[in-house]
């Protein structure tokens, strides 16, 4: 259908009727931080044409009554760090901040859990944990500024997913409201449930299109004593990659493994104003491994020292973490330092497939002669290609991204891959999705969003196009 | 609708043309075993109208095609040791089991998956990971008898839950037959995935009604050199239970974490014919940890016996698993062996409200003059509940089961347990999930299964009945 009507002054109204005058914003310059997220490219910004705080679920529930009374959509927002514009309102409509919903409602000792608000970011939510003697172990690189509810929507990754699986992981129940506006819970503080379908699960990365999420209740983990790193540098990637397996069947669960290609490392170097180890020829992989016992790690990283070295290593540096992650934790703002525009591709293939992908996209780069730069999450296979525009003109950066992509995916596909590790589909990626996935899948992830959400109200556009 | 078709001798014939003559089977001698799971109670027995035996998704695709075609049920079924009569034939049609597909199809050590057909009996699974070094981290009780398939299917539990998670969390990828008949593949090997909505997921615990698993990608995880036991006798069940947390807080993660209340121990002993520790007056916790140090794991049995000692063991045993274990494996053949008919609830809350539920379920035993062991995974808040029916009349079982039942899951439910944390819901509790589930919850599911089984043609009635 895709005939939504417009926001109306009536409209205005009486959502400021639900959630009081200071919480209803139209005014374009205070509406214009949520008229994106983090992709800098201006064809993914639109202006809201309202945007809402409310302050619980109860309201939320309101809001989304009357938008489906009025044919509106609803774009629900969290910190705005994403990476595939799945908050910004392409088809018009209220979008709904949970920016007040900050609140730690209560950590559960006894059970390990933590019941959070959606808008409480990563970070608050990880110190309070440790606080406690806990970890929370999601940890997107955004952490610091991402909201919970966002990494929920949108099953976010990161560094730890290696050890501790992604988001979906950490989560053990949410309450959301639906498309009708009904308030539910899925989940909760059981550790177990097979009791029907795991809406749940469905939910978990659905970003924002079956329902707005309004409370998470998060796994906690022991908090480990001890945290050591380790970085070595590779001749190449395919041997750096190689380490991978080896030490995980020696019996090291390691809670990151990350690796840099070389072109990454330089644009860091130059980024950071600071010599890198081994900048000139060299791929890293780095290494965390935790636990209670300081003399067990320092073994392991004996170990891994010793297999890294024995492995084609060039060198390996243990125990100075700022060192370590300095150029890793660079590595997209040195991109955007030198390209404010780059599409940064998140995909994810099976670990030992690593080095042909990044192989064939350097091939792919200087086909199209533009330069792509390679890092991410080594232990779970997750790439993320930042394609830099550098100086190519909107028409050429417009003309050749797409071809670009479309190889890169044929051959991502190829070797059983996915377009998206841990960012999500959003908006950025709908087509290539209509374009890769599975059609029988496609069809059926349609059948659940028709089904959940007939008038397709909660962030239309988004994932799959129903319209 | 549910007015399904007889099976003709027609579809008989033409099911023969698909898989060949000799895997149809329409004899009631050899339909027999086919008619129901390991629920002894004969009301839950039915007899198929034909059993099915196909050699691969191709053969289960046509199949389910021409059953569309015909409106005819397709029943899915593993090994058949479930325990709610999800497999059974009550709304008539074919059952279809997957016995003859029972290969593994592979193992990538690098990658640490295992490729399986469904039919691969758990146990066999188990091995097969084992002899490459690795554990496969599923283990259910039935483990042996088993498939994989149906451990997918009720997204099954076991006793290393508490520190792998269940089913869920060993499958990163499963092949389907959809109820149209198309053949499709969610997941595989990318140990990260946030690419659209996670349909894998959704079919995991689906229990055969949204889809007939023909392939699995299993998990593996490193095999840990050594694994020690112990087990801590308590005087009553708060205390045992109590112990849990501690010991999680400690840094301590053990694979397995175990009760049986005193009932049940007292009929193990009785059935095993051999005196038990503390069998008088003891409630049992037993635990389990796992690591390739020897050292560090002995020192950590020294810290759960301080800790238990502490907190208020009588006994406490270690490094003797067979004497350890063997009441608690002995558990649901002592109850069978005491009466043969007897109800085994599955329910699970949160773990700190573990005694207050057992202690509900003692007092509504007392009131209804109905004796119920209880027992099972402490470390997630699992309880294996066993009503037995011993001496009751057949008119007084069906007529005080319910009621019993109801009394149970409002205490359950009150406390924000749920009812089934592993066995799933089948059809011995389609009406319990009807009443106690969110309606808005039940209305999603059912919205569901109508998306993508229209005609209700995958083993209708079976977890919510849209028939």
């Amino acid at each position: 259908m895709s005939n939504y009507n417009a926001v109306s002054q009536d409209l205005i109204k009486k959502l400021a009727e639900i959630i009081g005058d200071k919480y209803v914003i139209s005014d374009p310059d205070r509406m214009d931080p949520y008229s994106h997220d983090e992709v800098t490219d201006p064809k993914y910004k639109k202006m809201p044409e309202v945007v809402v705080l409310p302050a619980n679920a109860q309201e939320i529930s309101q809001i989304v009554k009357l938008a489906a009374a009025n044919n509106v959509p609803v774009i629900a927002r969290g910190g705005g760090t994403g990476l595939t514009s799945a908050s910004v309102p392409f088809k018009g409509g209220i979008v709904l901040s949970v920016e007040r919903m900050n609140k730690i409602i209560g950590i559960d000792k006894e059970n390990m859990f933590m019941e959070v608000e959606p808008g409480v970011t990563t970070g608050d939510v990880q110190k309070a944990a440790n606080e406690q003697g806990f970890l929370y172990a999601g940890d997107p690189c955004s952490g610091d500024s991402s909201f919970i509810g966002g990494n929920v929507a949108t099953n976010a990754g990161g560094n730890k997913a290696v050890k501790y699986g992604t988001t979906r992981h950490q989560v053990n129940g949410v309450e959301i409201v639906t498309a009708e506006g009904e308030i539910v819970t899925f989940g909760g503080k059981c550790k177990k449930d097979s009791t029907g379908y795991s809406l749940l699960n469905l939910v978990i990365g659905s970003e924002g299109t079956l329902g707005i999420i309004t409370k998470c209740y998060l796994k906690l983990v022991p908090l480990a004593k001890n945290v050591m790193d380790v970085l070595a540098v590779f001749p190449d990637l395919k041997t750096a990659i190689g380490i991978v397996p080896k030490i995980m069947s020696a019996g090291i669960m390691p809670m990151c493994v990350e690796f840099m290609d070389n072109e990454s490392i330089k644009c860091c170097e130059k980024f950071l104003n600071e010599k890198l180890p081994n900048s000139e020829n060299g791929y890293y992989i780095i290494i965390s491994i935790e636990g209670d016992n300081e003399e067990l790690l320092e073994d392991q990283c004996v170990t891994i020292d010793e297999m890294a070295t024995e492995h084609g290593a060039m060198t390996v540096l243990a125990a100075d973490p700022a060192r370590i992650w300095k150029a890793r934790k660079a590595y997209a703002e040195a991109d955007r330092a030198r390209s404010l525009i780059f599409s940064m591709e998140d995909l994810v293939v099976p670990v030992d497939k690593i080095p042909q992908t990044v192989e064939k996209i350097a091939e792919l780069g200087e086909k199209y002669n533009i330069a792509i730069h390679c890092a991410g999450h080594a232990g779970d296979g997750n790439i993320h290609a930042n394609i830099l525009k550098d100086q190519l003109s909107d028409e050429e950066w417009n003309e050749k991204l797409p071809k670009l992509q479309n190889e890169i995916y044929t051959a991502v596909y190829q070797v059983g891959g996915k377009l998206s590790g841990e960012h999500g589909i959003g908006y950025k990626r709908v087509k290539l999705l209509e374009q890769y996935a599975n059609p029988v899948e496609l069809k059926m992830m349609k059948a659940i969003k028709q089904a959940l959400d007939p008038k397709n109200i909660l962030n239309p556009g988004k994932v799959i196009d129903i319209g």
